[in-house]
């Protein structure tokens, strides 16, 4: 079999890549279920996603939600907006202002019509940050202090109250809302907290808004709240299936793990019980009758003998459909569940269904480029796909609960879970601080207990950062985390706690995550295997999260080690202080290096390849994904972007990511280093090296047509696994083609066109700015810093600033190399599209010292958006 | 005589015009005293100007102004500002975006040191919008609500506290703040607020920040806090003056007219009491012993006999200087009081000091371009004199107390005043809103109490405009008016009350203003004399506030009836619901007229010719001096600006300013109307009128050279009093001058060129854009719209958009017709200046359906800003 390589740019590159791996069944799904029901909560529920209005501030109370625009006089100016929606869709990445942290509204309103008689209606919101008040007309209906977790809301009484107003009998003057309608209004508040968790003092933006769905529900007066369904491996092999099951009912109207009004046992209700195989076959069909209590009950348990296991490699789902038949009406909840059981070794390895599996992982955030946190169902999808493809099997989500359908995904696509709350560094507040961790942490094993992907339960991330208070007491921030240990543990016995850098605290929690940043927090990456050794004998159980460096997409360095020359050894890899930033203290690559994808895939190189002979390591994860945004690199290539991503914050994959895949994937793939390096350099002559990223057994490269031998691949022989070659390029254009042949024979290929510079560069003298792409309204201009005589100055970093006027916008405040309006040049250059659907476009050029360029684009007629 | 007269742009001559006026000393003052002292309330105060940061959002509490910058990761980005400071300094007029309303912070440190042995250390805020809390430290020190009165905070203890701790004994590498310095820092609020006033409804930005003063004061132990002077004219002609103080002291920290805790009397004080009258002649200095009370004490009264009366041309000032001697130390005011009597005869007319005085009054907000509310004192004492200088001798200072020096300049320069609280419009709210109102005017009358300027407090505006509550209870309104009433007149008998336009409580008040708003809101402005009258009748005392209308500085008009033809008269002429928006309902010329200037002199003119023949009349007073950003309007020519000014947002007056000029003022005066219109039209051979707003018993035109005649000038003529000329202008250039013969023999002269445009312009078909002038890093660009022949087409009203890119900024947001990206033409065309430094700009001009034109600038060396 042949596969098709690509030359291709890299956003379409990844939908190729894409299509490959599903194309050739790369992400198994069970054998009979082409796309795994998903899970249902409720019977009727109704996501909300079009008819809202946004205002980005506060109101005076919710009267001005509700009054009629004239006697507002049109004030505020409402925004129309779909759901999901994020405050900071835009704003987090802006270069020249602070990201908006402060209270937002939300509005719309509702037909409702519940067909139960007596009936409850919710609101079910799937999570919105930071803090959430909700009213029904002018009743306060609830109000929720969490960014991260689902919450519900019985709005039933108010939606009555609401009915029997004035204005919804009859059109009213005074009010917005129109007649047989109720309004809906949310105020959503991202302000700065310091009793509130995360700190702001996280590497990544406590973003606003409804940026998850929410969803109008309607239930009976007594129905099915949740299930938990526990799976436990017998002796015999056969497997025990434990299932209890919560009801709500008006006299409870809301419910949570932690409540602590236990609601007294009503009439009992005929339960339907039905569990399907992964094959989509009845093996359990029966009727319960249970208490509709809103406290627990258990059913009789299942065992289901021959189970089909759950792995990354063959995620195998349950499917659990509960009916509940009440006088009221029927209720339902469909849920799944796997089979799977996983032990972490003293001092490692990790086991999973009895066998060792070395954790691949990675992490993520919700954040995307044009959204934020507002990604719709098909970026998450992408993304998680993506990972997937890059090899992973295993992901941290960092640093707070994500939505149900990221655990959805990482349960049908066999990713390994740890999830953790948002105790994120800034010291320990308050009452409210700690209510906040404890109720965070209680829902998130009640509302993702049921996912098989799940095998951590995290309390923390780098709790020994001081900061948000003037004490910082180790003595009762370890009383707190033993708290939290120990509520996990109560709440759900089977999976394991963990934290990650908190040293004074690794005693307390199961598996433990210090700080390693080998080779770029500290010393060289060349220690990455002496110091994860020592860390492990340190604790029982290790497990090394948060690993990896920055690279600015689009920056190659023919040598970047040559500013690292003065960098030692460290002796140690952890980072420390205020490291992260980019100026002062002591020399490190983080600092005083290039950020060039260059030097990034060697250090993942020389990772990847030390982690294949680590008998003893349970795994790690990389840091992280996808590049994300965070308030406090402001001084980043690109502005307030975290850069550490194997793929761009649009998904774009960086050159690392084939590094990835050529050590964790055996679909056969083969990647030659540079497609996005359209100029290399030396002397007349010289030669350069080549790297090819591979996991066949051997690689062949040719060099205009040319062969330049073949070589096998061994992954103890860095870089790239021995498949580099010295290159002797010619003066101006070069063709590089690459074949590798795996082992069972099928052959993939790649291919890039670049040219060879032989001049050396003085100093920048002025910037050339053109247009090198159009499609549609979209067109892409180029700058490129030049010396006195037009060479391109490609080992520059200068910052430069897009500006524009006349027709159009940039497309910018993307959070991307190519989407940013100030950025630093990579490899000599930067790039912006232009969107401009008709007119003229003025796009101007600038950097510190140097004229301003500037360029007229013409756009003669009207196109439509692609 | 002859004063000289300009052709020189409108900036030039508002600073000419001064200079003018100050020499020919139109601005009286008393005979021996240049300057007058100001007052002072403390003896040892020191101004907080510099070394403040700035936060525009909130903080997630105040260790976060406190902490180091290490500590913080330095965040959020503070910024160095200079107070006064106003949060929406730009953002108010932006066009694109609403301004904020929202939290902020502001921090400094502060070198206390007071050298009163057991002293009070006080901190004194002349007023912060709209709701401020302070902290010493970590010390919450005070809270107060309301954004236009002046507030003093005790820190004393504070201080001491903050003095004991680690931070201010030795550096400490968790605070901000140096040691031996103290942090101070100060969150303002101007989030929306339905239960505060003034409204969101009102037509003015409720501003947010320390926009006035901050003061450092020291005080001793016990100290003089405020007194009231009251000076009584007998029945001989002698005026008996009252004085009462009230003392500060540690028991009694903070101080307000109504505070509810009286003190406790303790020892015994000396105060010295002088006075010294206009001329610096001390009149009285004696000694009198009186209790150190936080209650007032009456002192024994003065006796005045052949005092210098206070009045708008004689503003004739005391001066009363007091030191209490205590064991602590000395305390010192030194206040100031005037001479004057009023009296408003039942249906008019009004008598100051015995004689009618027709009140020629205007209005102002605190709001100028560039710095919103944070007027420094010089823009207020400019502004403040050019009011004077346009003949005014009354103002309402609608509608909030305004700062301490614009009521020192009224006592000053002889402007008599009707001051207000901010309860504006919406309704009335539950205990806080109400409680608001009434502390507003405890303390307005408070602070205010001795300035002789003052005639009225008034007790809102627009108290008849619903919205911002779904109840509106007309009986609730009347009680709470009511309430404030008798507040006022106990908290000072001595002036009157009054509000505008709220008809169902116009009995309450002492003096009552309709709406009139003849031939702008509704009808014609001929109607106004006869609405005017019968709305006289219908109160005891009518004054009539708020009345003209926009125009669009720059815009002129050959017939600016022509877009009125179907405006019939009303019978009536009060604005009525949404009247004021630019949209809907009947036809008026404030929706259908074509805001040019030269429709607001017509209709200015018509109403100061009609004043002059009422003997009934008490006076009104203009809307307003200055041109004002208001959130209501959006879709002015200037956006988000209420445009009725006689000068623009940065005092460049209108040509409506002379027109007031000729009705008002003595000091000889002569304008040709159309100093800002460059082009007028007709056909060849045509006749045009020119029109001569000049107080000059006659004047006579020149065309080109050539005598047009001389007219003699009659009020009773309209319009322009009978200046007026028909004029055969030339195609092509033309030169016009005038000169105006006063009665007294002295000669004034202005002349303008114009250009006489008798083609016909077409549909617009394309944008000019030309740099029109340079100075210094300053260039000014000029759009024109143009037919496809290149006529400007001098009536087109479109919207352009100004746009930037590459170096420098275009100077907007200022409010002002050439200081505003998104503005109307004005006789088709507009400005804008961009700052360029050095460099490449580059300019485009957009407007719908027009294609976009643009412009590069070059600057090639640096230059200093002018």
């Amino acid at each position: 079999m042949v596969l098709p390589s690509f030359t291709v740019p890299p956003r379409l590159l990844r939908t190729a890549l894409l299509a490959v791996c599903t194309a050739t069944g790369l992400f198994a799904a069970p054998p009979s279920v082409a796309s795994p029901e998903r899970p249902q909560p409720y019977r009727m529920s109704t996501r909300l996603t079009t008819g809202w209005e946004f205002y980005r501030s506060d109101l005076g109370g919710v009267w001005e939600a509700l009054r009629s625009n004239a006697l507002a006089l049109d004030l505020p100016r409402w925004e129309a907006v779909a759901l999901p929606h994020c405050v900071n869709a835009s704003d987090a990445v802006d270069p020249d202002v602070p990201y908006y942290q402060g209270p937002a509204w939300y509005r719309t309103h509702l037909a409702i019509d519940n067909p139960y008689v007596s009936g409850r209606t919710l609101l079910h919101f799937e999570g919105a940050g930071q803090r959430s008040d909700v009213w029904i007309g002018d009743r306060h209906v609830g109000r929720h202090e969490d960014g991260y977790g689902e919450f519900t809301l019985d709005i039933t009484d108010a939606v009555a109250a609401w009915k029997a107003s004035k204005a919804f009998a009859a059109a009213h003057p005074d009010y917005h809302t129109p007649p047989g309608r109720v309004p809906l209004a949310v105020r959503t508040d991202n302000t700065r907290d310091l009793e509130s968790i995360p700190s702001n003092l996280s590497d990544f933006n406590l973003y606003g808004g409804l940026y998850r769905h929410v969803n109008l529900v309607y239930v009976p007066a007594v129905s099915l709240d949740h299930v938990h369904v526990t799976p436990e491996r017998q002796s015999d092999g056969s497997w025990r299936v434990g299932i209890k099951v919560r009801f709500r009912s008006a006299s409870a109207p809301a419910s949570a793990a932690t409540q602590s009004t236990p609601v007294a046992p009503v009439a009992s209700v005929d339960l339907r019980v039905q569990v399907l195989d992964p094959r989509g076959a009845t093996v359990v069909d029966r009727h319960d009758t249970v208490p509709a209590s809103g406290d627990w009950t258990d059913l009789p348990a299942l065992t289901l003998k021959n189970g089909d296991l759950w792995s990354p490699s063959s995620p195998s789902l349950y499917r659990l459909h509960l009916t509940a038949n009440t006088p009221g009406g029927e209720s339902e909840i469909r849920e799944r569940f796997g089979l799977r059981w996983f032990e972490f070794i003293r001092h490692g390895p990790f086991h999973l269904n009895g066998t060792r599996l070395l954790l691949r992982g990675t992490h993520r955030h919700e954040d995307h480029a044009g959204v934020a946190a507002a990604m719709t169902d098909a970026m998450m999808e992408e993304e998680m796909r993506l990972m997937k493809a890059m090899g992973a099997n295993f992901i941290r989500l960092g640093h707070y609960p994500q939505s149900r359908r990221i655990l959805e995904l990482c349960d049908e696509l066999g990713l390994l879970v740890w999830e953790e709350i948002p105790w994120c560094r800034g010291g320990l507040g308050g009452e409210r601080f700690q209510r906040q961790a404890r109720d965070s942490l209680a829902r998130m094993i009640d509302q993702h207990h049921n996912h098989p992907s799940v095998i951590i339960w995290g309390l923390g991330n780098e709790n020994d950062w001081p900061g948000d208070f003037s004490e910082f007491d180790q003595a009762k921030i370890r009383t707190f985390m033993r708290e939290l240990h120990d509520l996990s543990h109560r709440l759900d016995p089977h999976r394991k706690t963990a934290i990650r850098r908190c040293d004074f605290c690794k005693d307390i929690v199961d598996v433990y995550s210090p700080s390693i940043w080998a080779g770029w927090y500290r010393g060289q990456f060349v220690e990455y295997r002496d110091v994860s050794e020592r860390e492990m004998k340190k604790v029982n159980h290790f497990l090394h999260v948060e690993w990896g460096g920055d690279s600015h997409a689009g920056r190659h360095a023919e040598d970047p080690y040559a500013p690292l020359r003065d960098l030692s050894k460290a002796g140690a890899a952890d980072e420390r202080g205020l490291a992260f930033m980019r100026l002062g203290g002591n020399s490190r690559a983080s600092k005083d290096g290039d950020w060039s994808e260059t030097y990034i895939c060697d250090l993942v190189d020389w990772h990847l390849k030390e982690q294949e002979t680590m008998p003893w390591l349970t795994g790690t994860a990389m840091w992280p994904f996808k590049d994300f945004s965070t308030p406090l690199r402001f001084h980043n290539p690109v502005p307030f972007m975290n850069q550490k991503g194997a793929v761009e914050r649009d998904l774009t994959p960086k050159e690392v990511f084939y590094v990835y895949q050529s050590y964790w994937t055996t679909q056969p793939m083969l990647h030659i280093y540079g497609h996005s390096w359209p100029v290399r350099w030396g002397r007349a002559g010289e030669k350069r090296w080549v790297k090819v990223y591979s996991n066949c057994a051997e690689a062949e490269l040719f060099l205009n047509g040319q062969s330049l031998g073949t070589r096998r691949r061994v992954s103890s022989d860095f870089p790239a696994a021995g498949l580099r070659w010295e290159v002797p390029f010619v003066d101006g254009p070069n063709q590089l083609r690459a074949i590798g042949r795996a082992a069972d024979g099928s052959v993939v290929t790649d291919e890039i066109a670049l040219r060879y510079e032989t001049r050396r560069w003085g100093a920048p003298a002025r910037l050339e700015l053109r247009e090198v792409a159009r499609s549609g309204d979209r067109i892409r201009v180029q700058a490129s810093l030049v010396d006195a005589n037009g060479v391109i100055c490609l080992d520059s970093r200068a910052f430069v600033r897009f500006g524009h006027a006349g027709d159009g916008r940039l497309r910018d405040n993307l959070g991307t190399a190519k989407g940013s309006r100030f950025v630093q040049l990579a490899t000599g250059a930067a790039e912006i599209d232009v969107f401009l659907p008709r007119g003229t476009a003025l796009v101007s050029i600038s950097s510190e010292g140097i004229p301003t360029a500037w360029l007229r684009l013409e756009q003669p007629a009207s196109t439509s958006t692609p």
